[in-house]
């Protein structure tokens, strides 16, 4: 989930010197057009791991923005007054009225978190928490709200980086203090109970967007851009005062960097290594399925990946490991009749392993928000919805002992284009090749986005997406089988305990 | 919550054989457009008190409908297959396809609800299976799906009857035996998670219907009248495969007793009876709000009711009793500019008392079910999320210590109109009276069905209605301030425990 927000965006200073200024003038456009139509309010809620900019953020939107029509709101230690009614009050009473930005820096996420990382209650009362936000920030939508969510992320390395140099800061107004947070403890039941918070709360009408915090041109920008979007995309489409399905699009990356980017295309395993590790893999994989264990927990492996990726190839050498009884290979493709008469997860749900079992997915669920969504198959709202539709489910796996193993199996476009040209000269491989994937390489780039936008929104602690880098075959197929492997031992151990 | 399935709804056998055949044939002609539109699919959910004719039901519409398009499901102990994947996943499979319609005969509900009754797990393990029970159906929604939700219900007393009489019939596969059901503590435990768990899945998209279960034919009448409205609704307004906001509109009382209808609106007080149990409660009244718990609970009295039903001399009776330091009198009428600027509830929250102080609001939230339903001022689908949006908010007030009552002030047709006669002719009294008053008599059946609907889904253990019965203005007076004084004995003693 914060996989993206660890890679080191960033943005040099000329380029944001260029950009400001019309972000600014655009923001302050779309500002006076929202006390215009004085048709909805907007609350930005702030949270997010401490050092990673929140602060010196909403002190800039003040700076860009007209102050006069911005309530920024700090929660912290309830008063009396506060204290002497239900919890909710103090946010009631600050709401922003129609027509007026209320950003709330410090809100009932940061309260739940707090009560969760200090122990204060369980993972059962953190879920009824996150029910009451569900339902009020539903409710808050329906009754015209634009809702948007910023959540501000640092690796750890990173945050105590920061902190070292924020130390005088006099804006920290947290009862988790930067000193608590020096605590490596603290950082990782943080992330670990926010990543569940988000994962829970990330609804269409209200999504999360996560800025990575460490360099400010970039942080302050990307929350500049996607605070106008928003605006923009509301101002435009409201014409009841209903934002449901009315949410702006997930924005683009603001620099050149991206998950899929960041990795390192030139990993490669040599004919010796790669022979020597598939078979030790293949055998550890083996022996794990046959462990008694394995009766607690069922396998679901799901592949994805660029066309020519070599998704088939990976399943082979993985299936090539076991025994026909114990695995399925369910490969997806358009939705028969009978799985167009039943809801999108019906078909996915039917070849749920019984524990014991694995079945591999070639294509799987994902299909919504990556095909779907690029080629239009279905709407915003349907793929929007998706993403927490899709999060629910593999909870309910990950809760009944399924080990969920996500694979994205990643090529360059000049890998893929060589791929593809082969594929068209050697005759039995000719089968493998059609006008669609032609037509899908036009689309790089939303594929791209698509992908990261899909790793931000699913990958998570329980079902964690892991990218291949495949310009290598072998080094893939090595990947994917250590990958599967290790998060087969792991669930193991955790069963031990 | 089932106040109105309490008062002994029936229908007697003729007008019953009167009206099944054209109810059977317009079901079956919703059942055959159903499978010809084939855009959508039915689930129909089941629950209720042992006893109240859930198997019974069943069984007819087999019979009323065509059962090659109906998939009845009883979900009984879980099978091996079942047993070995997650808990959803044998819902999922029994899921009917587009066009066809399924009855799911014991569901999620029913699990959780055992679970909670003989303690299994708490109100969080609760409330997160509710969670999960509203994801799946706001997701089976988005998807398409119309779900209609039945409650059977019988009081303790009809169960009681009601299962010494059906001791031998053959249709009960349940967990919950009747032998167990005999038991009243199970009775009690059923019906107050039951409260708890339809107080919070009523959703505008999927509501539960109550239907009261002892007289067959009113049942049967009922279950199939709401089918049908359903059915056709959906049917006719679903071009995107869509029900949000589609719902059919909360079904029409089919035979003529009503909550209100119920009440003996003959009880009335003599002059020396009222001034002596009028001088007693309001003394009591003092007291209690003295009482040194009362620094931990606050107190909350709303007040609606017909016109010229006395709402105001009521609340002046309850006021005479107290400092004017302790108390603060809301009266609400149209939205301020300020108000309009928020969202609905915003007005209510921004008079909620600290503890120990005492609010009564003079009219309230629950206008949005009431004349704004009536008349039109807000949309269907706003007055019908409007329900569960309340119970949201009065159970984060009772949460926090307030106690919540809340009274219908009812007067018959001749008992307005004489008191709008007489205000008509005393000058003093005149200002009372305006054009609306009479506009507004003349939709009485809107306001009594409107109040139907209010109390049946808003009337919880935690925050009930009473009703009260105004046209004795004495009776009435008494009868309020002795709630008021037994809801907060009842929240001391509770506090002290």
């Amino acid at each position: 989930m914060f996989e993206s927000a660890q890679i080191g965006h960033s943005i040099d200073k000329d380029t944001y010197d260029a950009e400001v200024p019309a972000l600014r003038e655009a923001l302050l456009d779309a500002q006076y057009e929202l006390k215009q139509q004085a048709r909805f309010p907007v609350i930005v809620l702030i949270n997010g791991v401490e050092g990673a900019g929140k602060g010196e953020t909403v002190k800039l939107l003040n700076e860009w923005m007209d102050p006069r029509m911005i309530d920024v709101l700090t929660f912290d230690q309830q008063t009396d007054e506060e204290l002497a009614r239900p919890p909710a009050w103090r946010y009631w009473r600050a709401l922003p009225p129609k027509g007026r930005m209320g950003v709330f820096f410090g809100n009932w996420y940061s309260q739940m978190l707090q009560g969760r990382v200090h122990g204060v209650f369980k993972d059962a009362v953190l879920d009824q928490a996150i029910t009451g936000a569900e339902r009020l920030e539903q409710m808050l939508c329906d009754e015209g709200a634009l809702i948007i969510k910023f959540w501000f992320h640092l690796s750890k390395k990173q945050m105590k980086a920061r902190l070292k140099s924020l130390k005088d800061d006099p804006l920290h107004s947290w009862k988790i203090s930067p000193l608590d947070w020096q605590q490596s403890q603290t950082y990782d039941r943080f992330v670990r109970f926010g990543e569940r918070v988000l994962r829970r709360t990330s609804r269409d009408y209200a999504p999360w967007h996560i800025i990575e915090g460490v360099d400010p041109n970039y942080r302050s920008l990307a929350v500049g851009r996607i605070l106008l979007e928003s605006l923009q995309a509301a101002l435009a489409n409201n014409p009841k005062g209903k934002h449901q399905g009315n949410v702006a699009p997930l924005s683009h990356s603001i620099d050149d960097r991206s998950l899929l980017g960041a990795l390192d295309m030139t990993l490669r395993l040599d004919k010796h290594d790669y022979q020597e590790q598939l078979v030790t893999e293949q055998a550890r994989l083996a022996g794990l399925l046959r462990d008694k264990r394995m009766r607690r927990h069922a396998l679901v492996a799901v592949f994805e990946g660029n066309d020519a990726a070599g998704k088939g190839g990976a399943i082979r050498r993985v299936a090539a490991a076991l025994d026909p009884r114990q695995y399925r290979i369910v490969p997806i493709a358009a939705p028969t009749e009978e799985e167009r008469a039943q809801p999108y997860l019906w078909r996915f749900w039917r070849h749920i392993p019984a524990r014991g079992k694995f079945t591999i997915f070639d294509r799987s669920w994902y299909g919504r928000v990556l095909v779907e969504r690029v080629e239009g198959f279905c709407s915003p709202a349907d793929w929007m919805r998706a993403y927490s539709e899709i999060n629910d489910f593999e909870e309910q796996l990950v809760n009944a002992g399924v080990v969920v193993v996500k694979f994205w199996l990643a090529i360059d476009q000049q890998t893929q284009l060589e791929r593809f040209e082969e594929r068209e000269q050697i005759p039995f491989k000719r089968y493998k090749i059609t006008e669609d994937d032609w037509r899908n390489r036009e689309k790089w780039d939303d594929y791209t986005q698509a992908v990261g936008d899909m790793v931000d929104r699913t990958s998570s602690e329980i079902a964690p997406w892991t990218l291949v880098e495949a310009n290598d075959k072998r080094w893939a197929r090595v990947k994917v089988l250590r990958t599967i492997n290790e998060a087969l031992e792991g669930a193991f151990a955790k069963g031990k305990k």
